[in-house]
């Protein structure tokens, strides 16, 4: 009991130290893991009701959900929508260097983002048949991002500045805003990023609107960016009918230590990390126990300072680690099968360490890369793949916002080559039609004869 | 009723005929599209169980269901393995044209894949400050076959050919082999494309076999493959936990005809698209009325002799149409709207209309460009998008085996630059661990003192 007396104690930081040259870490790192996925299946019926609701009577049901809550007021659906001039504005009234940092992070994004542009291409076969693929934007893409409690402008420049330089037609923009209220920053970097229309709607009922489309809202291509919850349910239900990127887990970072970078630099880099949310996951693999202590007390050092400081202390608790590796090959070896959103090899030599990286969202490599640089404005994107999907997934990019589509002329010639082949496999296959279909365009086989 | 004396009368093809200029045909079109999507609800608790008995219990989950499902009995996990000489005496024993078309095929799909290539890359700013992307192929892949009624050789070229193309290290195929039979043109298909390791497993169990992993079976960072509702809605639950490609629908084509091709091969080219099963959509687009007759009396003429025709006859009356349009332009916008799987633009000029192509998977342009030489052997991947998805998603490619890590390293210089930057915009976001995290390597705000 707290009482007014008692003089608290210094409160240690409770982050579990672990050892992966014992037998129990396997079951440890496991437990570890796991620990932070959250059961999207409490709300799947709620979510699905959100959805059919917006589906079949459109701005209707957005009123009543964002009165229910977004807690935000509104007579028509029109209302909903954010003038541009007000993104204008914003940009003009927020501090200059805000403004500043802003348009140089934009700038750094769009150049980095510059390099993954793809080109149609096409060939031509000696007998004249042609093929090739067209590499197109899609239409209209819908971001969400996060409001309310917090804001993230940062979020709006990663999500909408590769759809932009993919060529999207239409990007819209749906934050949501309690009492109407809408971050000024956020504003700013919708204007920066080139935002086409943004309107005040969170939550699941924000990405129905997207997904099918609504009186006021147009139906988009792809819904992209983060959120709450409700808002990956209603992705992961949409998925199919709209597309979507991927559904993100809480934040994760693994930082591979030498002992070469200052213990000070890595402990903020873990705290930064820890700050995101009780559920974000921050690991520190070291072969040096001294090391490993030193930023420990750099961690307790600094924490008493930070506002956050309890979700910090909840989020290394329960799901961040101290962790004795038996060399930099095992911290590796760890860091491989994890597959982290985020590598850090603060290492004194770190290139050589790269290229054996296999799984992992974003690497930083050296005691200046801190990820909190590519978490802004390095020019990499920030939305990347966590809980172990970098085995298979990818940042969001350029690609996310692109589509292919196949394309064949053939020749006369082609055709006589081709249809023998295709007749052939279509028989084995047991597929009658498909062969008459290949057949016929066997040269001599009955010409074609209305060309 | 059907009596001894009756003497069928000539059926005729019971096709809709649509008219595009009429006002109610934007319903009818709806009804249309919407027809043949499978609820795939029903079977969610099913399959749900089945991937959660794999992954609890494997091998021995698996053996019960092969025995259950599949119809085949073996006593070991291990029995489930074709072996690698199973593949190879197929190639030598199946009939030497077939082995050749198929050689061809393989060759011609390898030399289209090709140009999908996509490298890494990297750059150095003035500060020193380099940043670049590494591509890698996925380490494990699955391909799901289906197999059982009937096999598809081809469909084993479409999904190993790209997953070895991106350099994948390991390609597992599993096949249902009810009774243990399999195809041997399918296992010659999986010598010539070079699967790694076979088994003998079907639907749902399959599917979890290769994303879980069992004693027998490895884990899989990506399972692709078309399948039957179990397979679909095990790829729909697992989505997140392994990579997945597209959740296939039914196939579907949309001709665009300006009366220039021979009726009889459009007619081939419909009844081909009709006989993949009953769900299989085919529509016809043209301004002509007499053509899209004639078109009709072909599809007639060719129907009794076809082994299939009552699957044909299905799929054309519930899911076809013959639908006449105003003019070409109109046809198009149609095509657009529905961004079909394979659009055939079956017309005297087609180019200039390719680049007016919105949304489509693959498309085939002239007279000769018929979809099943697509289907086979022209070089472009029979696995494309359906049910509309063309709209934001792209057909299976070499892309879908690699994956992407955006990596970063700051020289002193650029995280002092950056570093400002990133501690403004995580002060306007009320991050104060990340503003340190910044901070600390701005020049002159604590040296990197351990390097």
């Amino acid at each position: 009991m707290w009482s007014e007396n008692a003089v608290p104690e210094p409160r240690s930081l409770a982050i579990p130290l672990l050892d992966a040259r014992q037998p129990e870490f396997v079951a440890q790192l496991a437990a570890l893991r796991a620990s932070g996925h959250e059961d999207l299946g409490r709300i799947h019926a709620q979510v699905g009701a959100i959805l059919e609701a917006v589906r079949s009577r459109g701005d209707e049901a957005l009123l009543e959900y964002s009165r229910s809550i977004d807690g935000l007021e509104v007579a028509t659906a029109e209302a909903l929508e954010v003038p541009s001039r007000r993104m204008q504005e914003a940009l003009l009234s927020i501090a200059a260097d805000l403004r500043t940092a802003l348009e140089t992070a934009a700038s750094r994004i769009r150049a980095y983002h510059e390099h993954q542009r793809l080109d149609s291409w096409s060939c031509t076969e000696q007998d004249g048949t042609r093929m090739g693929m067209l590499i197109r934007p899609l239409e209209r893409v819908g971001v969400y991002a996060p409001g309310g409690r917090a804001s993230y402008p940062s979020t709006v420049l990663m999500n909408v500045l590769p759809a932009r330089l993919a060529g999207v037609e239409e990007v819209i923009l749906s934050c949501p805003a309690p009492g109407g209220r809408l971050s000024e920053a956020v504003l700013a970097a919708a204007a920066i990023a080139g935002v086409d229309r943004m309107f005040m709607l969170g939550g699941a009922q924000a990405v129905a609107a997207m997904a099918y489309g609504t009186q006021t809202i147009a139906r988009v291509d792809k819904v992209v960016g983060p959120g709450n919850a409700y808002v990956a349910e209603a992705k992961r239900q949409l998925s199919g009918q709209v597309g979507v990127d991927m559904i993100a887990g809480p934040s994760e970072v693994l930082l591979i230590c030498d002992g070469s970078v200052d213990p000070r630099w890595v402990a903020w880099d873990l705290l930064s990390q820890a700050e995101h949310d009780e559920q974000a996951q921050a690991l520190l693999l070291s072969p040096e126990r001294s090391y490993i202590e030193a930023v420990r007390r750099q961690m307790e050092m600094h924490l008493p300072d930070l506002p956050r400081q309890e979700v910090i202390r909840s989020s290394l608790q329960h799901r961040g680690a101290l962790i004795q590796v038996a060399d930099l090959e095992q911290a590796l070896e760890i860091a491989n099968h994890i597959a982290p959103e985020h590598l850090v090899l603060a290492l004194a030599q770190p290139r050589p360490w790269l290229e054996r990286v296999r799984n992992a969202g974003a690497v930083f490599l050296g005691a200046h890369s801190s990820e909190v640089l590519g978490d802004y404005c390095a020019g990499p994107n920030h939305v990347l793949p966590t809980m172990g999907t970098a085995r298979f997934s990818s940042p969001l990019g350029i690609h996310d916002f692109l589509k292919r589509t196949t394309w064949l002329e053939c020749s006369a010639a082609g055709a006589d080559t081709m249809g023998r082949i295709a007749a052939r496999l279509a028989q084995a296959e047991g597929l009658d039609a498909h062969a008459h279909a290949a057949r016929c365009r066997i040269m001599g086989a009955g010409s074609q004869e209305r060309s």
